[in-house]
């Protein structure tokens, strides 16, 4: 979902009742970002608290390229991570996640063997092609087994768009939630559905009722469920207890555009991108009674506080050995000081640190859109937009001479500051020490996006045999794998 | 001002609190537009209800070029138009305009010629050259007479920016509603202050204060004016017995950006162009009591319906011997009605039909961003965003097959529908008629906007004698206006 898929962030057809309440209810926070332009490495981040170049979530096959875990992935979320249901679970909390995982789907990397108790969902996107001859359909898991695959148990009707499976996951999380409460156990919800993600789909009430086609009868499908989990709280009473938080792993895809995608409203560019289209993320913070109401925080923030918030707010002591990137927002959130001190964000691809944001400042050191091949193809994470200089096709480096743009003038980086300027040179001299202090102290991770093979694909889950869902296995034939963009 | 340059619309600043409180107690509009995107024909046809083709604010100097009053026009609102404050006189309505006149400056197209009983401001732009040598600064008037110069008695500081005219301009306003209050007379304000405008400028203790710079503060101080007239009327106790609307003449004038240009949100380019960022406006309906807080219409309305709309609360028959573009939107405001029948939105640009808009469904006869001599020069109505086709640098001709885009799924104008799709087809089979029946009825107005001459200009306007501010009139040179875009 992007920036702008969401009224309260200026979607023109208004189509988002329930997120808008929640805005008007808790705290909106412009300025926040994810970790990474796609989905895997930032969802990585948000439960390690941790830049993908640390925790491992990118490739070194090539320079600044995007990864992330397609089924013919060998890797996953590393053992030497420690991730936030983990923390969490020192304060006796139970989590589960709903939906999409995305940290790599061979037996080692699943949700329940990485702190999570509970799990409804699959381990990829719901990608094809339909049938399980080249590569199987993905499964549906119920906790540490499948229960179906997509396409097969779990339908979704590519040519009418129809599928339950919003409904599903949405039922998935209200149960949970009842069960805790009925325990009086605290808890942890990752509700990660996998709608609006192409191929778009929406259950039948929503089809057809959205002025934006059917990307947008997705969002009005999440927007109703997200009300259902708020009112759902409420009915409990355990709304002014229970902090929940609003974003997404990445801006709208454009290339999936008009039909599956959706908007990033002023912003440039969007998904596979470091323009902000790619980063900048719808965010909304809510918690009755601790959060003020009808706020807005220019806190520049990222997913990965959420991380270190969260556990703040558990009560728990961050892990000490490892470098967190995430800070504790609960000042913001709490309105005890307005926001905290100039903290930069980092806006990486894959290995390479492409940009840099200080205050309303950002500076581009590497540019890319994607190459002149995959453009020819009709892939285009830009269309219609085209900024001369920072929108290449070919990757550039402005490593001496980084392109500046200041976000609150220009929040659509159409017009660089003029490097012969005294603003130029001023910025520059704030933010070349912070990104040589982040170079300097950056420990990479181990890469565990480099190596895909046939054989590591879901032919053959955990529940497989007990559903006769097996597929025969092929034979291994691992292959570094090519990450075009 | 832009459609995204409010909060409620998606300003990632957040800096519209009165307009977007202005928004949560009545209605926004977000398919709303003006009648061209340019200032003085826009404007004229707010006051007339009639398409700028039909009320000679146009020009035939060359195909399908912009044109406003400069200080060299010779012409202005014709006296054979018939002004809204003209038609509220039937019953006892007080007009005022309070801020930039742009219907013409010669003595007998000024306000107080053509219905209005009070005007403070300016007949034209705050335009430079910033003395008085090669062309007059512009004066400002108290009703018939001059009362000093822009740059002159009314300071506009172009190195600080600071002027305090939004300020007094405020207060022309409130003492207006006052008077009129107190003599429980009827009225008409029509605010029309000229910040946003480049030069732009504010006062001070709104300079410096925005996060999107000088334009920022120009924005937040129009934000508090307006705060400040609807506060002023529930003090005076008449909220209840006063409609207010909100709205611009033009989108945001991206050639000046980033530092005196707004936003246009997610739609494409700006001013000047009959794109979505050129003629989408932001606005916002207000009556306490009449019409219901908090709701969105997504009725295609513009301008024009605001002089029927007026009309029809005041009790007054429209004028039946002309045609009138405006629709009565009273049973939409009021919520009797969702919205009104389908109606088109006709986007021209001088003497041409660009664009015509039919439900979702936008198609474009002619495309034109600028021309390529302009685009040398370094001015580009599109900085950043090139929809092949779409954003032309000639004057291209797709009357046989327009371009068509669907505005719900891509508001950005990104991805023309294929003409070889039946959604193609079925939405050309729709628009035909109601294009060929608009330009088969349509009788264009007398261009009033052909003509310059040097000696036209605000040398020696009424009253400057008194003040002794009169300048020396150049011989009559009459030139057709050159008309670049």
């Amino acid at each position: 979902m992007g920036w702008g898929d969401l009224g309260v962030f200026g979607q023109p057809s208004k189509e988002t009742p329930n997120l808008d309440a929640m805005a008007a209810e808790g705290m909106l926070l412009p300025d926040f970002y994810t970790a990474n332009p796609l989905c895997s490495p930032s969802r990585a981040a948000l439960l390690t608290g941790r830049l993908p170049v640390r925790n491992g979530f990118y490739t070194t096959n090539a320079h600044a390229r995007n990864a992330y875990t397609p089924q013919e992935i060998v890797g996953g979320i590393s053992k030497d991570e420690i991730l936030l249901p983990q923390m969490l679970k020192r304060k006796g909390y139970v989590s589960k996640i709903v939906g999409k995982w995305h940290l790599g789907h061979r037996p080692q990397h699943l949700p329940l063997e990485n702190g999570f108790d509970e799990w409804f969902g699959a381990p990829n996107c719901h990608f094809g092609p339909y049938n399980s001859s080249i590569r199987p359909n993905i499964p549906v898991y119920n906790n540490s087994e499948m229960v179906g695959r997509y396409y097969e148990e779990f339908q979704i009707d590519r040519k009418t768009g129809e599928s339950n499976l919003t409904q599903i996951y949405l039922q998935e999380g209200l149960d949970f939630i009842l069960r805790q409460t009925q325990a009086q156990k605290p808890f942890f919800l990752y509700w990660a559905p996998d709608a609006t993600h192409a191929p778009v789909y929406a259950s039948k009430r929503f089809l057809g009722k959205s002025q934006r086609g059917r990307y947008g009868d997705a969002v009005m499908e999440l927007d109703y469920s997200i009300g259902q989990i708020l009112s759902h709280l409420r009915t409990l009473g355990i709304e002014n207890n229970t902090f929940v938080f609003l974003t997404s792993d990445n801006g709208a895809a454009l290339t999936s555009g008009p039909n599956e995608s959706g908007s990033n409203g002023p912003f440039l560019c969007g998904k596979e991108t470091t323009y902000e289209g790619g980063m900048r993320e719808p965010a909304i913070a809510w918690w009755p009674g601790h959060i003020k109401e009808g706020t807005v925080n220019f806190q520049l923030a990222n997913v990965m506080d959420l991380f270190t918030t969260s556990l703040a707010l558990a009560g728990v002591s961050p892990p000490d050995d490892r470098t967190l990137d995430g800070l504790d927002l609960t000042q913001v959130l709490l309105n005890h000081s307005q926001t905290l001190e100039s903290r930069p964000i980092f806006y990486y691809r894959g290995n390479e640190l492409m940009a840099v944001r200080l205050g309303q400042y950002k500076a581009h050191y590497w540019t890319w859109s994607n190459s002149w091949d995959e453009l020819k193809q009709g892939i285009n994470f830009c269309p219609g937009q085209e900024v001369p200089g920072l929108t290449t096709h070919d990757q550039k480096e402005h490593t001496l001479q980084p392109l500046i743009f200041h976000l609150g003038r220009d929040p659509g980086e159409k017009f660089p500051i003029s490097v012969l300027t005294k603003e130029y040179r001023d910025v520059l001299r704030r933010i070349s020490p912070v990104v040589e202090l982040h170079k300097k102290t950056l420990l990479p991770g181990i890469p565990q996006l480099n190596m895909c093979d046939v054989a590591v694909m879901n032919w053959a889950p955990a529940g497989c045999k007990k559903l006769g869902k097996c597929l025969k296995v092929p034979k291994s034939a691992p292959w570094k794998c090519d990450w075009p963009h």
